[in-house]
Order: structure tokens, then sequence, then C-alpha cells
């Protein structure tokens, strides 16, 4: 039999995965499944967004440039020059097959083998697969539930840094904990950045998602980063548009955009029809995203209230994105999460969590923890805590918690 | 000043790269330019999938599964049972986003820092970025012109084998050189596979266009190479849809499978808009693909017709796919791509061509050779090859040869 790589067999397995056939099992039972597991929305693609695609009248559907073809990177830089960042041109772009591929464009090009990156824990479960795919390893630093995961002091980020590190990947508001970075948080890792000359890749899909009249501060409104950061940014999550595939790294550094296109040429073209979903959704949004925000808001509310209404249930009220961060009282969520798909059930339905284990650099970290998005209607929200609630007493009989 | 990865600077530019802003200036100044430099076709999508995707009702663009949606699986399920490899489930494919996601995942799965991959060459540039990408080593197998692009003995192949031999890659029918291997060639590979414990990665994005009546041969017709196979598919050529970005990873190997789809899932999911449009494109396409095979025939033979009639010029006859290497009676290709865009025009028309340099491990071996890829309709290559033919008397006379 021939190998596989030791880069493929270091990569995660996503923390969901194994439970994708207990789902399914539950599905072909007739029981229904509520998905709290994903950040897959079920709030509307904008209608100019899909009367763009059905409206086509091209022949040929031909490459896009490899760096994302130019009327769409005018529509990014239109809109980043409503978020103030006036200085960007089309060139500081390059569009990506979702934010997912930026990542991996950002760690290949700064990162070599065996080099670190540091990233506050808990975090976004695939930063563990972009990095393993290029043998990177993750330096993590703790935050923890009990504070909200509010971030330890900036310093704890410097005390991290080796000769090895190359970037400090955030994610701001962020997945999972919905926690959202200070002016001050950010002018102190930019200081970081530069005194050690590495770079913040910060991860901010979620921008438009934040609660609460606060407001999401970019990595961008330090131009002193201008060689020392990366925004990787989505139209996945801003549109509820997950299936287009279409997001942007972007950077001021030419050095950092000329390596990362050649990524891009390799791989040829992001998709065409994306681009131009996403161009048409850019074009006059600020009622979709206020609408969208408000029912996001509404939901969060209701999730965490719910939520810190049964016994032994710690919800912080995320700052934005749609996740909560929650700690069950319970002995192992990835043990929890499968018997809720394949023991039990409530009136024939039953919830899917995320066992937040893959959410942290030591499994054992998130042993207590789900993720649980609120990515439903406040119904099927309503229904699922319940059916969660029901579901910890009887597990907590069944095991003699 | 951070530090680009090693990575990056390994990577390749692609071999038109440098040519693109020539290209834009010729156009700035009113000159028409010929695209011969590339694969996109002007050939027309069919009907079908543009109108599957005008009439989508979907109200939310979801993501995919990470291994591509069951309904469009089953659709490539059908077309592997139409070529006769019954026994292929949804299960033996990995939707990606091009064949290039499908070569990134082959690469990663197999492959670790310092490994080899031997390739025949001249092939296919953006083989040596997925390489780079992964710090992997092409040891090339030499094909000539003088041949036709014949390959050299198996035993050539097997001659390269090391410890650190982890695949090898073949194009077939190959881009540049339009080789088509013959059963008994991948009978000879497949025994060296087998007998060195080495996968086949089989690059067959353009089985469709094979002409003369002569008939592709795909690697899947070895099921000994069970777990030392994986097909790289692609619905760019196939249908004309390149920026759709739709293409699949095949293997019968469990073991590959199941290590590859971790990449998919890192990265969330392949689009879903083409994977729309690829599975109305596959229903009932008998008649596009033979109108396209029938087009694509049409231009190879006029244009291997009038370049073999410029003194100087050898242009060996193609047997699938639409590329010729083509050796020019000139200096150094890289430089006459230049000239053609920079200094050339004939009635304000020039052409744009890709130097072969970047098609072989020794750049050297390709000084003389330019790809021509026939994805122009008939009057436009008729005129192409009239700019060329003057091109090469006026370049001739300019530096003397
Ligand atoms: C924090 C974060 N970053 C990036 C992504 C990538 O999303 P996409 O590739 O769909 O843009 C996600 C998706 O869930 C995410 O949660
Ligand atoms: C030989 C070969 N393989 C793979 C590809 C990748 O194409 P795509 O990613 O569009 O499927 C190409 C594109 O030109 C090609 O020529």
């Amino acid at each position: 039999m021939p190998k596989i790589s030791e880069r493929a067999q270091s990569m995660p397995a996503s923390p969901v995965r194994k439970l994708v056939p207990y789902a399914l099992q539950a599905k072909q039972k007739g029981i229904k499944v509520y998905h709290l597991n994903i950040g897959q929305p079920d709030i509307e693609t904008p209608e100019t967004a899909l009367n763009a695609i059905r409206n086509i009248d091209l022949k040929v559907l031909e490459y896009a440039l490899s760096e994302g073809n130019i009327e769409y990177r005018k529509a990014l830089q239109l809109y980043y020059h409503s978020l103030g960042f006036t200085d960007l041109t089309p060139d500081n772009f390059i569009v990506t097959n979702g934010g997912s591929e930026a990542l991996n464009f950002a760690i290949s090009t700064l990162c070599d083998d065996g080099d670190e990156v540091i990233i506050p824990e808990p975090y976004y479960a695939n930063y563990n697969g972009f990095t393993s795919t290029f043998n990177v390893n993750v330096v993590a630093v703790p935050s923890t539930i009990d504070t909200g995961f509010a971030l330890p002091p900036m310093e704890e980020f410097e005390k991290k840094i080796t000769d090895k590190t190359k970037a400090i990947i955030i994610c701001n508001p962020g997945n999972p904990t919905g926690y959202l970075y200070t002016k001050e948080e950010l002018q102190k890792l930019a200081e970081i950045a530069l005194k050690h000359d590495i770079v913040i890749i910060s991860d901010e899909v979620y921008r438009e998602y934040v609660y609460d009249g606060k407001q999401q501060h970019s990595i961008l409104e330090f131009p002193e980063l201008k060689d020392h950061a990366i925004v990787i940014d989505s139209e996945s999550k801003r549109y509820s548009m997950c299936g287009a595939r279409i997001g942007c790294m972007i950077t001021r550094s030419e050095p950092i955009r000329n390596a990362a296109i050649l990524f891009a040429q390799a791989r040829l073209s992001p998709v065409l029809l994306g681009q131009i979903a996403a161009t048409a959704a850019h074009d006059n949004d600020a009622e979709y995203i206020r609408s969208v925000r408000e029912e996001y808001t509404k939901r969060r509310n209701l999730l965490v209230d719910l939520l810190n209404g049964i016994p032994g249930v710690i919800c912080p009220k995320p700052k934005g994105a749609f996740y909560c961060g929650v700690e069950l009282p319970i002995d192992d969520s990835d043990k929890f999460a499968q018997w809720l798909l394949e023991h039990y059930s409530h009136n024939n339905e039953t919830v899917m969590v995320a066992p937040m284990s893959g959410f942290y650099s030591n499994p054992e970290l998130g042993k207590k923890q789900v993720r649980i998005a609120y990515v439903l209607k406040e119904d099927d929200l309503r229904r699922s805590v319940e059916i969660l609630n029901d579901a910890l007493q009887k597990y907590k009989l069944e095991f003699n918690l």
C-alpha cells in the first residue's frame, strides 16, 4: 500500500465529522435534527445576488483573472472605502474561493515547515487544518469561558513569540467565542507585530455581525502595519452565500501580495459566478445587512437567555459572529454530541452540536464545551434549547453524573 | 519586513504572467491581441448548464458537502459508468474547485517535503506550482519535439524512481503535447507503480478531446491499481466552463480518499453553483461533446497545416487536448513572445503565445518552443498564423537570426 503523507496524517478531522454518520442514521429513523453545529445560516441570500445569477447573459463561463476580475475587485474597493479604508485599490485584493482559500494562501505565503503561528484559543477549528497542511505549529494563547473568553493581557502573546513565529492569527469577531477585540488590544498587537516583525492575520469574516451598537475594529485601521497585516474576508456569512465560495485576502504589502498571487495563479482562477453574485450583493446592501444583524441579535438574546436558564449551563453573551461557546454539566462533549444523535430523541426530534475539543490546541480544554450556532430561526432555537434541556437531564441520569 | 516563506519564494511564476502587462499595453495602444496562450476556449458552455444556473430556485446558497453534493456525485457516477467503470460509486469521487484543487489534494495527500514525483516533460506548467507549494521535487522524464513528444521507453520512468518517489504524474491526453498514451504504455506504468508501490496520478481533464477516431485509455482501466491510482478530472474543458471551477479527484483507494477528504473538509465546500451547472451539463451531452470534438479537429488540422507551412517551424500533430507544442526558428521564446506584444503589430493586430520554458524542469529545453492553443475559431486561427508568419520574418531581420 502506498504511504499517505505525514502531512495528511497530521490533518485534524473536522470536529463534527465523526458525528455525521450518526446524524444520517437519526434522519433515517425519521428523527428531525436541528443543526446547531455549523455556520450555515438559514438566512436568505440577497435577492439581488440570486437575480444576478439568474440573469447572466454569458455564453462562455470563462476563467476569471487569478487575482479576481476587476469588476468584483472594484466592488470590494468601494465596500472597503465605505469602511473608511480609502487608500485601498483593486490591487490590494486577491479574490479567493472562500475565506478558506484566503487563509490557505496567507499561511503558505508566510510559513515554512516547523514555523509557528500564535492563536488565542478556543479558535476556529479549521485553523488547525490550514496549519497542518503546511506543517505549521499552532501556539495557543488561552482564554477561558469563566471570563467570557476575554483575552489575556496582550503581553501573553508576546511571551509566546520565538524565532519560528511568523504570524498571529486573530478572529474578530470570533468564532466560536463571539469575542470582539477593542481598539486598544489591536493597538497593542500591532506594536508587538512591528516590534517582532511578524504579521497579524486578521480573520474578519463576521465583521458585519456585531451587536449592542458596538463596532468592529479592523486591523486595517493601523496603517503602520502596511507590511505586517493580512485581512481574511468572505462573502459567505455577510450575505449568507456560503456555497458561492467567494472571499478575499487583503493586504497593503506588496511583497506579500506578489507572493500570494503565485498560489492564486497555480490554481488559475477563483469562481466566476460567485464574483458576479457578490458584486451584485454589495450594491445597495445596507438594509439587508441591518435586517440580518437585527435578526441575529434577536436570536442571540433568545438563545443566551434560554441556555443560561438551564441549571449548570454557562453561556457568555457573544459580542459578535453567530456562535456561543457553551459549558454544559457533562463529562465529555464528544460523547454527549454523539449520544444526542445515536440514543436520544424527544418527540422524534434532536439537536446536533459541535463539541469544542477541536477548537483548542489541547482537546481536553473543550471537553465540557459545545459550540452552538444561532443560525436557525427563533422558533427552532426555542425548540432546540427545550430538547437540549431535556436531553441533559436524561444524559445525567443515564451516566450517573 | 516580514519574511516571505521559502515555499512561496520557490513558486514559479506562470509562464505567461510576465507577458500580461505587455498584452495590456498592446491593448491600450488599440492593438488586437489573439490569445493563443491559454486554455480558455471560445466554445460556448452548454445551454443546459447555463439554463440550470438561470433557473435556480434556491433561497440560500448553502455550503455543499465537503466531498461534493450527492446529486452531482451521482451524475459523475453515471458518466463514469458510461465510460465503462461500473464499479464506481459516489464515494469514489471528491468534488473540487477545478482539476487544480484535485491536483493540490492529490499531491498533499501523498507527498511530504523533499519527496519526488516523476513527470514526463514538457508538462502542464502548474504542476510546478502544486509541487512547489508542498516542497515536492519534480523529476522529469524527457520527451522531445523531434519524435512528436513520443514517450521514451517506459523503463526510463523506472530508472528515476528513488525511495523519495511517491507518484508518477501523467497528463493523458497531454497539455502541452497532445500526447495520447497507448494501453500498453499505461499497462507498463501500472506494473511499475505496483512494483514500487507508488501512485499514478492521471490527469485526464482533456479525455473527451481526442482525434482521428482514437480512444483515450483511462488509468481506471487497471483495477489492479485500486490503491495506486488517482484520476484528476474537470468540467472546465469538457464543457467549456472553466470559470465554474468544478473538477474532481477519483480514486478506488479508501486510504487515499479518507486522507484527501481531510483537506476537502478544511476548506469546507466546493462551489455549489458549479455543481448545479455541471450536473445539468452531464445530462444528454453526447451531441455537444461530438460537435465540440469536431470543431477542435478542424481547428487542429488547420493550425498544424498552416504552422508547418512556415519555414523553420516544426509542429507535430497532437492526438488530443487542444494545444500544439511548436518549435520556432528563434533564439528565445520568452523574448519573442514579449516582442510580439511590445514591439510588433500587423494591421494593428498581434498574437500572444505561451513560451514553453515553463513547461520543462530545465527551462533551456523550451527555449525555442511555444505552446499554441487552438481555442479560437478557424478564421481567428488563420489570421493568427498569418501574423505569426509575418512576425517571424521581421523578428529574424531585427535580431539578425
Ligand atoms: C472564522 C472563520 N473564518 C473563515 C471561515 C471560512 O469560510 P468561507 O470559506 O466559507 O469563506 C469560516 C467559516 O465558517 C469561519 O468561521
Ligand atoms: C493538464 C491540465 N490539468 C488541469 C488543469 C486545471 O484546470 P481546472 O482547474 O480549470 O479544472 C488544466 C487547465 O488548463 C490543465 O491543462
